[in-house]
């Protein structure tokens, strides 16, 4: 049963409190062991890779052998049903014009004093895109990640992708291609990661990592930041929505189910002014999820931690929801719009019972990588400002430095930074000969 | 001596290299300090603060006194001098000009298929600025911070400073009030990091931490990254000059010792193509060190990480700056518009001979917290970005639905999501009914 509160209870707050610091997650300190691949990787270099690729993959490479070519792409994709690649094609189409439309403008302005100021966007000149194995291959995942960075200008776009066994997932193949990543490596976990910020002598440096991954992987991106940028340490999935009592029960439930399926850390929250709703949800999840193939994670997850909360009122709900700052938001409401002006932390919000979350993890345009774990509170979903960065621009006429020179001679000796002053002071003292 | 080389030079790329990966500062590990610290502050809140501020700060404090009170801030910086006063002013109107101009756009458009799509932009909903204690306590910082977090709309801004022996900084005071911080601890060091991530008794959480500090404030941050948001980690400044035979030796020195009077660990490069200019400024550097108050600061910097580089021509500089990614770069030649479009990768640009990097510390209006240690490669200053946050929305039609919904049914299923399918497929059911 999933967690069931009512914010008149007494003790709503307290049971709340516990949801919300709850920690749905404990990788397990896995920084040593990761600490030491990467050192491996930076001593050893290719010799390193295809040794722990041998250990953790059971896969035997070469340094040769390590790039996926052109012709093994091409054959591995050649299977790919026509419907797969109908609906990846309207995906990066999609994807592709959402994000070009984040392009940031550049600014040069000058001002009254005669200083002109700006900035200019530019793009990282190359990217490693981390493709988890196995199970968790989501050709979604590597359009989030690829086309961004592509809109973006980067140059150079890396993937790195384990494949245990030789075992390759021709969609994540076919979605590199049309996302445009051309140069893609049979490496994974925490090797891939160091291979790519350091370098080695097959796989060349990158300068920013994205893209999500196991505990190795994620302790292994918080290692090497600092020496290349990096996107997010994801958190477990969560979804809220709040409805109102005209929806359709079944919709909801399939909408917590699909956050539960993911993984039995995900969170699924339903709050509701209407309890014969939550009610009547609870009751569509218990009898759509024996049916699901992936019942047992679904089933931990909305066990654990489901949690279905009756309001007051849609104020109320907001007031909860911007405390919890889901990473998913739907807003199944008469007027998601007025809701939607209410709530200040959400990843991602979805208005209206035509917008299932999952429409956003594929097709509609959106990034899917979001920020979870309450970090909407301060951050933001990928875009393609995480692969742009902005140098700032100034240049200042003589008679600038003479308005403003002064003020800055001043603070600088406030400071104590004496030779700060003099750099100005020298500037000062010509243009009054002049 | 600073290094010297010629790009012409057998060993020019060996040495070249060794200066780029010279690691300019070890901080030493202060990370299991720092935890403990954490912990107790975590666990015992005021209490901890309390005992922490005496130990290092030599400072007894009770919770009702941890507040720099309005009273105390008016007594305090009652005794600023006009002219400083007058400083501060211009450069609060400058910095806020220029920041306001980073206000990103909320955008909503509808797609042919019908899909309203869009993302908007809100304020964190509290900051904190950590501002150091004693030498390193720069009122530039604390309008550097503070004034992009206001631009943002941050509704509470929060600033810890330690005081130690009980010493405030009057023009700190002054700064966080024309700034518009009203909410001041005297609190320092990992346990202030502590209190705005966790919160306590007196002191309640933020949101998002920014702002220097020494290795244990570092280290904190580091630690309490995913409970908030925190900027960069900046380490030592560093200024790269590039400049052609035309210019005055004696600005050049000033620019370059103004770098190197911050820390011993900075750094200071100059490239030119003229090697008479070369031996000029290093000239002017030698005779103009000995009477700077920080000699020795500068003089170590100057002797340990200064760096002169004589290239064939611009077009090679430009390519080594991008090598470089150095935090502050100056281009003082005849077109510098032109070198900059050569140069990708910087935190800031100063344009000309007329703006000496100094202004850009103090008034010209970009920010001076800057990504250094090559990260401009994949990072941008501070900006009212840091304060900011993005939540996409989409809404579809449910003719949306209809035209794209089944891309996204097709490629759950390819990932083995069910549940994603099913919430798709019981509204495309209802829709194909009516």
């Amino acid at each position: 049963m999933p967690h069931f509160l009512t914010t008149t209870d007494d003790d709503f707050e307290r049971r709340f409190m516990a949801i919300l610091s709850a920690k749905r997650e404990d990788q397990g300190d896995v920084g040593d062991a990761v600490a030491a691949i990467i050192a491996d990787v930076r001593a050893r270099g290719d010799v390193a890779l295809v040794e722990l690729t041998s250990r953790f993959d059971r896969l035997d490479l070469t340094p040769d052998t390590m790039r996926i070519t052109p012709d093994d792409i091409a054959r591995e994709t050649a299977s790919v049903a026509e419907e797969d690649r109908a609906a990846l094609s309207m995906a990066v189409k999609r994807i592709r014009a959402y994000h070009a439309r984040q392009m940031p403008e550049d600014l040069s302005f000058t001002d009254p004093e005669g200083a002109t100021l700006g900035w200019r966007w530019t793009p990282v000149s190359a990217a490693g895109l981390y493709v988890p194995g196995g199970q968790a291959s989501y050709p979604s995942s590597v359009l989030m990640n690829a086309i961004p960075a592509r809109v973006a200008g980067v140059e150079r776009l890396v993937i790195c992708v384990p494949t245990p066994g030789g075992e390759t997932n021709p969609l994540v193949l076919l979605a590199a291609e049309m996302a445009g990543v051309a140069e893609i490596y049979r490496i994974g976990g925490a090797q891939a990661i160091a291979a790519m910020a350091y370098g080695t002598a097959t796989i060349a440096p990158v300068d920013k990592i994205t893209g999500p991954g196991n505990a190795y992987v994620a302790a292994a991106k918080r290692q090497v930041f600092g020496r290349v940028g990096i996107d997010m340490i994801a958190g477990p999935s969560e979804v809220l929505i709040i409805a109102d009592g005209q929806q359709d029960p079944d919709w909801l439930a399939l909408d917590l189910l699909a956050q539960a399926e993911h993984d039995a850390d995900a969170q699924s929250i339903l709050i509701t002014p209407d309890a014969d709703l939550a009610r009547a949800v609870t009751a569509s999840v218990e009898r759509l999820l024996p049916d699901l193939p992936r019942a047992d994670i679904a089933g931990a997850s909305w066990r654990d931690h489901g949690t279905v909360i009756v309001v007051r009122d849609l104020d109320e709900a907001a007031k909860l929801s911007n405390r919890i700052a889901p990473e998913h938001l739907e807003l199944v409401t008469g007027d998601p719009d007025a809701l939607a002006a209410k709530c200040h932390h959400a990843g991602a919000i979805f208005l209206g019972p035509f917008t299932p979350e999952a429409v956003g993890d594929y097709v509609s345009g959106p990034n899917h990588v979001l920020p979870t774990a309450r970090s909407a509170r301060f951050s933001s979903g990928l875009s393609v400002m995480d692969f742009l960065k902005r140098t700032t621009i100034a240049r200042l006429s003589p008679g600038a430095l003479a308005e403003i020179g002064p003020a800055a001679v001043r603070l600088a000796a406030s400071e104590g930074l004496h030779a700060h002053g003099l750099s100005v002071q020298a500037r000062l003292a010509r243009l009054n000969e002049g």
